[in-house]
């Protein structure tokens, strides 16, 4: 089927800024990663009160320099992919536009700190950076063991919201509001940071009592890390098994061991 | 046998609150699910005393409805269950009643500080959530691993425990009063924060002896989690190891590929 | 060989008091477990303050009854003993004399700091406690395993303690003394806490560039945690397997799979 | 091919300092590494001030008696090694300069701040003690497989810095200016703190929504530390499985037990 010389360079454009197997469509996607940081970069210096002070015109102009690019490459990307409205409804499409859309808004809402929340909005180009991600095989293994294990997480998870809140409950009553355990959510919130071994330190027990629990707390919490890392691990464990092990050309079975030379349910020879 | 329809009406009753089978004992579960969640919720902002202030009569007024709803799940359970004496001395029989008990109490005993402690004791609620847990598979694998690792998770705590211990003690002797080591009760509190890499900062050490001592518990702390973590791994690939091979119909041998067809040692058909 | 009754009462007392096979054995292995337990909790009590003030007769009184019963028991050990010089120079041995000597010391030493330093000496008998561990199944091979992974462990542990010193003095010429870094000591003392994710916060950077360090010591101190964990697993792994295959009973070779009938190696029944 | 008395001797001094299997040179190796331990603490010493101000002259002395020392040694190492040249420009020769260098430019550049950046310079002899690593075995599998999990590595801490730059930015957003978290690298700052579970505590969130947010965040660093255990345990388990089998000589296969004496697909000898 012959194409016609435009078609053929949309869809050469459309390899470049959509895939990466090609040279120059790796590049493109390097020079991007590294447009993405700068710009992240400059979102957050901007935050910065000595920063924003003293170099306030360099970093507007940079902002509008990666705002006219992003946008370039937002109308370029509407033009080659094969079906528009739905990468504009794609997460990645809808990310690409609220990346470029606070600067255009600035425009219109010179307000104080609704201009502080729209700027910050500007951070979720970070979001493209997992675009690439794609390219780092080892990345959706983690994904497929995170998903395989979701149930006994999710078990772990309520298991750790439930201690949490029983101790911040038990703290609550035991050291009272004197120790900075002003309420439940309080004890929860001092709990969670007590029980994940973060320990602030902004809130402490000063009760033997309580002293006590939080040892106890403590313990558990260091004790306990050890189910999420054996459930992860085993499931690792379990989908690195299933890798090494080649299918059968001919009925299909999994679970050869890696020198066989013929199938074991049905004998035809393995390649 | 034929049933009458008063205890047939009654049987479908207790498969909608006991079991989680059917939809309609699904849909029960999940709305009693988020009853639970929500009283908790608002005892625990009932707990905020700037929200106790504002919100004190839609929170009672709550609170009312809850102690309803739930008295009249616990009247229905006892009626539908075909032990009731047994159900009602069961541990979710004695936590199902404990959290409607606390409301109908605080019309008799007015009191401040009791009813401080009368009216967290609904929080006890949430225990009830955990009955939800059996329908989640990998649980039970969890608890049997633990189960199986209690002896080696018990020396390594007696061992944290021995290590906490001297090391308070030392602390007391190396930093004293005048550091924050008041005790030697403090001094294990304050090593079981460290060790637990918890670390909230409320005591810390000040001379070099004593900051040499942190660092190699510091340390300790950091690598010894890795005890915990490699025991349950281990366990739990044992377990695994155990759930994949199915033993043989009419030889009972283990250890068989998922989808073996014949036993290997007997060669009898697998079912 | 015939035994005098003497002798077979010694023989019978060494039994019960050394070893734990039999139920007497156990019972006094239980007994002396809470004593021990108990006159610790009396040494730690002594040190609270408030506690010393008020209850310093039933105190005094509970650790000469501590002091002759565990006097009672070393003497005891050295008469059914088969080699007391050997016993008295053991671990153990020493150990159990240390934890009575204080309280004898005390009545010709009544300093108060020397005396701070002796009574604390009684804490030691804590460490009779370790020779219950020998009943518990499992501790061993934990040791085993922890032993073969000694060199890798050797290794880690001078990485972190490489990184501590380099991250200790950047942060000692990046901070400088009016951080709180006063010297390279202190420096590497805060390195050690906040690469273990101990973070008491007692000194913390304020300058954007200690702040970025602190951030890449603080992740790698949360990445590089998985090092000790994976030795100590894999290490245990592999002790796990070689307990699950039982040694041929005529050629010795280990590795069988659990249902082997016939030795892989010399063809031998299995038993 | 007879040698030269003086390249026998060179070759016999080469040994015992650059390897380490002759019994002198392992004795060689041991003398440096305390040495180097020693020079190191000394400066460490001397950073801190009331050491300096005390006994400034001893540690200058100890200083020269091991720049001198460390000198010999160096021109040592280029008189024996095979190419002088490329020991002065790899790694270990580069840091064996520096660590000798600094003595002597204290003597033209008196200057205080400078002074202290060059005196610190003298901690990279350190460095020098990774070059006994070799000995262990052990390590070398660490590296290789924390080298064949590196493409995970990379994505999990993508991964955890994409978190810390969100929540940075929405805890500024949330608790502003007045609750500490001053910009967004502040913020960020702080979300690696606390996602590693570092917690110092320098800044604390106060208001309801912003500990929320730090609850889950906890939460979450807490269960992720599971990602790059579980990559490297079963990256370590991979290697350690590839080390107990050995190739067939005749037809290369691999997967033998240790003790076979036969391949399991060839039947050739194995030796």
């Amino acid at each position: 089927m012959p194409e016609s010389p435009r078609s053929d360079r949309r869809e050469r454009w459309r390899e470049i800024i959509f895939e990466a197997e090609t040279p120059a469509g790796r590049r493109f996607d390097i020079a991007l990663l590294w447009l993405i940081g700068l710009s992240v970069v400059c979102v957050m210096l901007e935050s910065v009160p000595a920063v924003r002070r003293d170099y306030a015109e360099p970093l507007l102009a940079a902002e509008w320099a990666f705002t006219i690019l992003f946008t370039a490459e937002y109308i370029l990307r509407l033009c080659v992919v094969r079906h528009p409205l739905r990468y504009a409804r794609s997460f990645y499409g809808i990310i690409d536009l609220l990346s470029v859309l606070p600067t255009y808004l600035m425009m219109f809402f010179p307000g104080t700190q609704a201009l502080l929340v729209i700027r910050v909005l500007r951070m979720l180009r970070m979001f493209r950076v997992f675009k690439m991600v794609r390219h780092v095989n080892g990345a959706e293994m983690l994904v497929r063991a995170l998903y395989g294990a979701r149930a006994k997480i999710t078990v772990f998870f309520s298991f750790m919201l439930a201690i949490s809140l029983v101790s911040g409950t038990l703290m609550y009553l035991i050291e009272g509001p004197q120790g900075g355990f002003s309420s439940i959510p309080t004890g929860v919130y001092w709990a969670v940071v007590t029980i994940t071994t973060l320990g602030f330190g902004d809130i402490t027990p000063v009760t033997p009592l309580g002293r006590l629990l939080t040892s106890v707390l403590a313990l558990t919490g260091y004790a306990v890390i050890a189910v999420p890392t054996g459930i992860l691990t085993s499931e690792l464990s379990k989908l690195e098994g299933d890798d090494t092990s080649d299918a059968c050309p001919s009925c299909g079975v999994h679970g050869h061991l890696p020198d066989a030379r013929f199938c074991r349910r049905c004998g035809a020879p393995m390649s």
